[in-house]
């Protein structure tokens, strides 16, 4: 695999990866395997050869250059073409990759490429929804968000009238409370939306929203066409290489084929026609749909989180702070508490590597289910657990990334406070992925909502076993609410079979408690609206993050006591598992205790005895743990977080490297003629 | 009063308003006084009428402007002369208040305007550490931290070598490692640098760090002067009015009376001499003279919080998404979770506005000693008292406003992303309050320290009574360490005496662990700093926060409780207070049951009821607790945020007044001349 896989440089980074535990490159080679590390290579080597995709840390790009800059790359990446329909039919997993590796780079160029390349929603959703007819669409976004409603899809204001007289469809926003907002794309270049409307027919009945296919923008000049004022949102708090837009329609006629019509469709007389029986099964269809995004924002979160922990734990051990009398200082690294800052961080994109990877399968198989145009119960069963895993896997993925790169950021000191070290650009580019797609505490309630649904009355008989099996162990579910802690020293307690038992014991607890507060709700005679309105906080939002914890804690515990699991990698994989799921098992504590799972002084202690031991004797493993997913010191582009480990001399470098770093000020003259004296004021106090 | 607080405008807001359980500017006359009122209104007025203060929210600023911009506007700021030294002196907490006006427009200018008007480091460090013969100096930096050194200030490596021969002494950094990095107005526009160096005489004997005044630029050219290398550090996460910067120093000779020699000064003929007989006692003087800074962020974070709850509850208040069937849509800010995620932190804000001003209270009466050089052991205590609770309180400040902003954001949803709406630049301008004048982590080790030492034996026998009275508790540590959690009810729970009492069994209990712990590891033949690293987590550092957190509780609790409070406000007061008492506390329930102050499931259940039903009963006056210290509509700067409640009509006017919103991009022909092709790729699976 060396082919493949460059040996990194020597430097003083050497220290601690002479200590690590396995060989990084088996651990490569188990992670990805050789097909994807040389996709992965290659893709690298491209962007890093070709000059469109050059750039200096940290320089400071106006808004308008940022989006022609991203413009470019998007063409140079249509020209280069990384994967052939065929390689993604024979592994879909590259697409992943691929997305992995874009991100990596920049994600506003990825979300530009993916948007555009028909393999996000657009193209999904025509290939989906259209029947065939709408491949002629090229350049397009997805405008569904309206200015005053996102969560709320069904309050969706725009409409579509249907005239049969001229066979096209009226679109219309009401009022500019209904202006498309937030669109990817549409900002400067979309020419094509894929609007979400109201469709009314002439009888002025509404039937739902539909999606249509209407052209913003002349594709040869670029300018808004009749009826469609289109624009630019402006400046975002990160990934402004991506053009957001709003629209605002005036009465824009449309033909009638630009109706995306699988879910319904009107006949050129004007009469509504739909192939659901069900409307709940035409629901029920949609739903596992809208999981793809939230699978990969899962993923995207998590190469987020990798990145900014390759750069705060290069940084942890090249940066020497203090250290014993007379001897030199000792990397920062070497402190407990920055260990205790870092490591767990490093354990949690260890187990969302493995998970968000196992449900994108999972997905995949639901996905692949759909296009057969499978409609057996099983089918629809996975569209509903597949909506419960996406629907917080999303918050855990997102908030774990947010805390952890914040957490890396402090870190790293003023360092990580300097743009050109990019812990801002992955904080801000990371920000969003807890607010689209549904906002996080939102979503939450999908997955609680899926879970108390298995309390109902006609389960209790039956064996439960749903197609991904998150939910199985509810068939011990009075057993294992008898269960207790029962570790009783530290040695045990590092064994993720410990954290993994509290695990299910915690999501029954919170399960139980959470059906027992809607029942006292409901009894005290308050509506189903204000029911579900006091039942989130401690209750249902608490149990759909537990079940996801356990969930992703489960799945890796499994790889990690695999046979199959290489022998060598296995102790390492071991202690990151028990580390994550001890670390995200301490902030459910009180529940634990409340619950009399645990009680008394000795539980809090071992546990929090066993997560430093397992965070001292993984720190000689950091710095080789990350240079397993970290990419070329090109892609990563930050100074103080290169593989050679010359924390101080890349970063002077690329200080020096700024642009007028060393001149005056262009308003020199300003300053001169009109010194500032000396402050009348005393200093304070 | 009215004159100088003008009503607000009616709107959707009014709603809320018109069923706030007190009057709001009773409130604002409480908090602030008429006088400062004045003060402050005079102060926005001034700036809102000037044009070199304008701006459009979320406007894209090339990094070059915005320097120039914020000079601009400091040299204005130089003009108004906002306060006379008299009036500081008649009322220092003039000072703070025009800080907070400044910052709450921005940061940037406020630093750059205080580090020159003298008010801050630069001339406090001058008039301190000067005998008087530095007043000359104008436009200067605070040159400390090097390259390669933050937090360990012994290590740093300029040298500052005096020869007699010319009555000279000679700067010189060994190498680009040690140069001065991060210091704020040397990237641009220093004249001065007050640099930091190890001093030595001739005999090459080291006598530690001395401040040195050394020029760096030409005034009348703003070029650098000979033997000077110094530059602009580039971009930051935020705060990029102010321009950071480097310098090299190669041999620059300056006069010996550049020495600011109040701690340490070289004769004529080269004798190092020194008015301190006791080293320690010349390391606890600059110990609470370092506190100043670190009071002041922590006021500095504060105003960052409230900011940010200005805006996101008043978008919440007038944000609709979802109701109940067949009923309007309802404001989020209805929805438990919504105020489960903001109110908390609005309770933070209100204790931490009473703090912020009571601990500068703390260290002006700590400063007016060292003025007038008073000797006493109380000041000395003072000294070391007023040290232990500005390393707390910038941490406790600085992260609840980070993770606050940050919930902040995402509560605001899409549109709290939109840069226009300023969430993004509070959070960014924000966090180096968590880094610099020392790492949170970092300074929580000097609060443990110093709370550790009451348990000295010296002490057993005496009754403490300290300076500012945060330790006088500690007379009853055994006392304190038998009681228990004894609230039977939820309404029990809603008194702060409740929190109030768990708390002080929590840092009595945490520094008996940590002393425990500390001679374990001492016991177990480990070296003292082997010692002190193995105690931080969950022990030491989570001390100095319990600590902290008790402190700015028992400050606030004593104020709502306080028979001068007005009796229309202590009711809505109590309810903030015993809030932000619960929810800090909840995130030390497992210490709690850890250390049997709590046991069984009722006690967490109460406080999270508690919790849940403060917030409720809250969620009316929110609106106008933040009208309370909201600035006008200019400051705030943000169009969801605005008094008018006006959310889309003003968030939609400001997207509309973007530069070129409606314009196609300036590179459409690259675009139109290539049109991107659909992709060969299918849809992601």
């Amino acid at each position: 695999m060396d082919h493949c896989v460059a040996d990194l440089p020597r430097g003083p980074l050497d220290f601690y990866r002479q200590k690590a535990s396995f060989n990084w490159k088996d651990m490569l080679l188990f992670f990805e395997g050789e097909d994807i590390l040389a996709f992965k290579q290659h893709v690298f080597n491209a962007l890093e050869g070709d000059p469109v995709f050059a750039r200096q840390p940290g320089e400071d790009v106006p808004l308008e250059k940022m989006r022609e800059l991203t413009f470019l790359r998007y063409q140079r990446l249509f020209r280069y073409d990384f994967l052939t329909r065929d390689e993604v039919m024979a592994n879909p997993w590259k697409t992943v990759v691929l997305s992995d590796c874009l991100g990596m780079y920049d994600w506003a160029m990825s979300a530009k490429y993916f948007l555009n390349k028909g393999v996000s929603m657009f193209g999904a959703t025509i290939a989906n929804a259209g029947s065939g007819r709408h491949r002629k669409f090229t350049y397009g976004c997805f405008a569904l968000t309206e200015l005053s409603h996102g969560s709320n899809t069904r309050a969706m204001r725009t409409t579509a009238t249907y005239d049969p007289a001229t066979q096209e469809f009226v679109i219309t926003s009401p009022d500019f409370e209904a202006a498309k907002f937030w669109v990817g794309n549409l900002g400067k270049t979309a020419t094509h939306a894929m609007v979400f409307a109201q469709l009314y027919t002439l009888d002025q009945v509404c039937h739902g929203l539909h999606s249509f296919i209407v052209p913003v923008r002349d594709p040869k000049t670029l300018l808004a066409v009749p009826g469609v004022l289109v624009g630019d949102m402006g400046k975002k708090l990160g990934q402004n290489g991506l053009d957001n837009g709003f629209a605002l329609f005036h009465n824009v006629r449309i033909p009638r084929e630009n109706l995306l019509n699988k879910t319904g469709d009107v006949t050129p007389d004007g009469r509504y026609v739909t192939p659901f029986k069900d409307p709940n099964k035409r629901f029920g269809e949609s739903l596992g749909a809208l999981s793809g995004g939230r699978v990969s924002i899962t993923r995207m979160a998590l190469v987020n989180l990798k990145l900014a922990l390759i750069v705060a734990i290069r940084f942890s051990a090249t940066r020497r702070q203090f250290g014993p009398q007379n001897t030199e200082e000792i990397p920062v690294l070497e402190y407990q508490l920055q260990q205790w800052r870092l490591i767990p961080y490093l354990a949690a994109a260890y187990a969302l590597e493995h998970f968000s990877k196992s449900i994108f399968m999972n997905f995949a198989e639901f996905q692949l289910g759909q296009m057969m145009r499978e409609k057996s119960a099983r089918q629809a069963e996975m569209g509903r657990e597949i909506h419960a895993i996406g629907c917080a896997s999303k918050p855990l993925g997102s908030w774990t990334a947010q805390r952890g790169i914040q957490e890396c950021r402090e870190a790293c000191g003023g360092h990580g406070y300097l743009a050109m070290n990019r812990l801002g650009d992955l904080r801000n580019d990371n920000d969003p992925n807890c607010t689209y797609e549904g906002d996080n505490n939102v979503l939450l309630q999908q997955t609680s909502n899926y879970l108390l649904g298995w309390l109902h009355p006609q389960f209790h008989a039956v064996r439960i076993e749903s197609p991904f099996h998150t939910v199985d162990f509810l068939n011990d579910f009075h057993k294992i609410l008898e269960t207790k802690f029962t570790a009783g020293t530290m040695e045990e307690c590092m064994d993720s079979a410990v954290p993994l038992a509290a695990y299910k014991w915690l999501v029954c607890f919170l399960l139980e408690e959470s059906r027992r507060r809607l029942e006292q709700l409901r009894a005290s005679g308050k509506d189903e609206f204000e029911v579900r309105n006091s039942s989130q906080v401690y209750y249902c939002r608490s149990l759909a993050i537990a079940y996801i914890e356990l969930n992703c804690l489960q799945r890796f515990h499994d790889l990690a006591t695999d046979e199959d699991t290489p022998a060598g990698l296995r102790p390492v994989l071991s202690k990151l598992c028990a580390l994550y799921g001890l670390w995200s098992l301490s902030s459910h504590m009180a529940t634990l205790y409340q619950g009399e799972y645990l009680s008394g002084r000795k539980p809090t202690e071992l546990v929090q005895m066993a997560i430093l031991a397992l965070c001292s004797q993984l720190k000689d493993d950091a710095v080789t743990l990350v240079d397993v997913f970290a990419p070329s010191d090109f892609i990563l582009n930050s100074p103080i977080g290169n593989a050679d480990g010359q924390l101080y001399k890349n970063l002077w470098a690329t200080v020096m490297q700024g642009s007028q770093v060393l001149e005056r000020p262009s308003w020199w003259k300003e300053f001169c003629s009109d010194k500032p004296v000396v402050g009348s004021l005393r200093p304070k106090l």
